[in-house]
């Protein structure tokens, strides 16, 4: 079984270098920090090497001095595995290490993974990288302590919205209950990964619902965010994610969007569906894509003629 | 043991009415249902009394259909059974129900539950009363099915907060496992459930984050809801409920406050401390109460004045 011959690859190794995808998010940031805790209970000399700094709301994960930042010159690992990594372009200037590696692992779960490594384990039905790092750790004799349990258990809720989208499965859970079982703070941790926010995010929630227009009997939700609402509130540019779901989660609400007018002038649109309306045919229609219930493009048309035509759009298909 | 005099005394039932606590919330009437729905499949006539109305948020619930709003007539039960009830006073008006009864159940995890039944079964480690309903009725011989699993996995998440709080345990996710396996829709509970919000506590929520001040480097957050607030959002005084969360989600935050005017002129006051702050001690010198990191307190000074004298208890305890 390939996890096994992962087990025995590692093993094998002296120096291994750890390769999350660029933008690293809580899965791949904690399924790599775990598993190189795990390693380096085995005595291994191990890194996590990142494209960019791990972001302000990981930065209490246990093993992150494991971790650096990609300075183009250390290339030298016996052995490199890449983590929850869909293909080479999602491991950004650090392919350099992936090339220059004896041996390859690849560890993933998603589906349209190109199996790119020497090893590659690609489990479809793990909600999270994480649930498979939990099982290799385990296959590896090392038993997950408090700080593994706690890297595995932010993987496995950031890639699951807490235990509520539908890749949750029963194994999810159970490994969870292990991951309890192991000393982890759950109501710490959730705190610091769901419920801990910027006064500027804030602010920009507030400018988003300001400017929310509830619109064909309150079955459509837009929000405009310009650059002014960005300057005044002070917000970053990625705190928009999410700024969609305000117009998804209100009753009555079918297809929700947010249009953010970059300095640039092209405008990205963000959609969401909780009905049977797939807002990917929209989204394709415009080159861009996505799936039924959350999908997206980009448009160089004007903030007003953009609204306008996606109205349009939306009317069609409601 | 217990919850085995509990399965006999059900089996000898013939009518049996089950009574969760008044302003009932998902854990009380998620199990209640999940209850009923096992004894009916078991040739019980079975009822869920209310004292109110189902909260909107839980009208998808299955075996709705056999709960009724109490209307003060019928009183002629075997068995009744209390879930979630930590004392007598929890049960309103259906007092009556419970005295007229030959038999009474007490079902729990209060630790303060004053054991008020004849058969008291009061389990303080479970995270929801529906953890307990899934045992007893696996112990009826019943099934769980997916009608079931659905109310039973309601009652967990909302009282752990979808598996966030520190009360969620391995036996809860161990539970939430087996309800999966029985057929739940995870994401589509969970978005009814969590992700579900009225058009009104939007705008609510918008005018709260207007009014929201930051204060003492950032230390403090302030939220004052007039009735003007909730006059021009259209929003309901139920619908004030968490926006002092808002506040303390920030980063730095150390100690939130919603203050919220009443008509009459009587302020609520919603203390919530993410620090080591212990804010029932700063309501408890108002007359009121709580735990040290969520605490609350009613005023009659004018709304500057409790701001001023808030800010001047907190400021000594920061």
């Amino acid at each position: 079984m390939v996890l096994d011959k992962i087990v025995s690859a590692l093993n094998n190794s002296r120096k291994i270098a750890i390769l999350p995808h660029i933008s690293a998010d809580g899965d791949a940031l904690g399924s790599s920090l775990a598993l190189a805790l795990a390693l380096a209970q085995l005595g291994k000399s191990v890194k996590v090497i990142l494209e960019e700094d791990i972001p302000q709301v990981y930065n209490f994960l246990p093993g992150r001095h494991m971790s650096e930042v990609y300075a183009l010159k250390e290339t030298s690992y016996d052995t490199v595995v890449a983590l929850d990594t869909g293909d080479t372009d999602r491991l950004g200037k650090r392919l350099e290490i992936f090339r220059c590696a004896n041996v390859t692992i690849n560890i993933d779960h998603h589906n349209t993974n190109s199996g790119f490594a020497f090893h590659n384990y690609v489990s479809t039905d793990s909600s999270a990288v994480g649930e498979i790092i939990f099982s290799l750790v385990k296959m590896m004799g090392v038993n997950p302590d408090q700080d593994i349990s706690t890297c595995l258990y932010v993987a496995i809720i950031t890639d699951t919205g807490g235990f509520r989208y539908s890749n949750t499965t029963p194994l999810t859970h159970r490994t969870a209950a292990e991951l309890i079982e192991n000393g982890i703070n759950v109501a710490g941790i959730s705190q610091l990964v769901f419920d801990s926010t910027s006064y500027e995010k804030v602010r920009l929630l507030g400018s988003a619902i300001q400017a929310l227009e509830l619109l064909e009997n309150g079955k459509v939700a837009l929000i405009s965010l310009t650059d002014d609402m960005l300057r005044s509130t002070g917000a970053k540019e990625e705190e928009c994610d999410g700024i969609v779901n305000i117009g998804r989660n209100i009753r009555g609400v079918e297809v929700a969007a947010m249009l953010r007018q970059w300095e640039n002038g092209e405008i990205k649109v963000n959609l969401r569906s909780s009905s049977k309306v797939d807002v990917s045919a929209i989204a394709s229609s415009y080159g861009g894509g996505g799936h039924k219930k959350a999908a997206g493009y980009i448009t160089k048309a004007g903030l007003d003629a953009a609204k306008k035509k996606l109205l349009d759009d939306i009317r069609e298909v409601l």
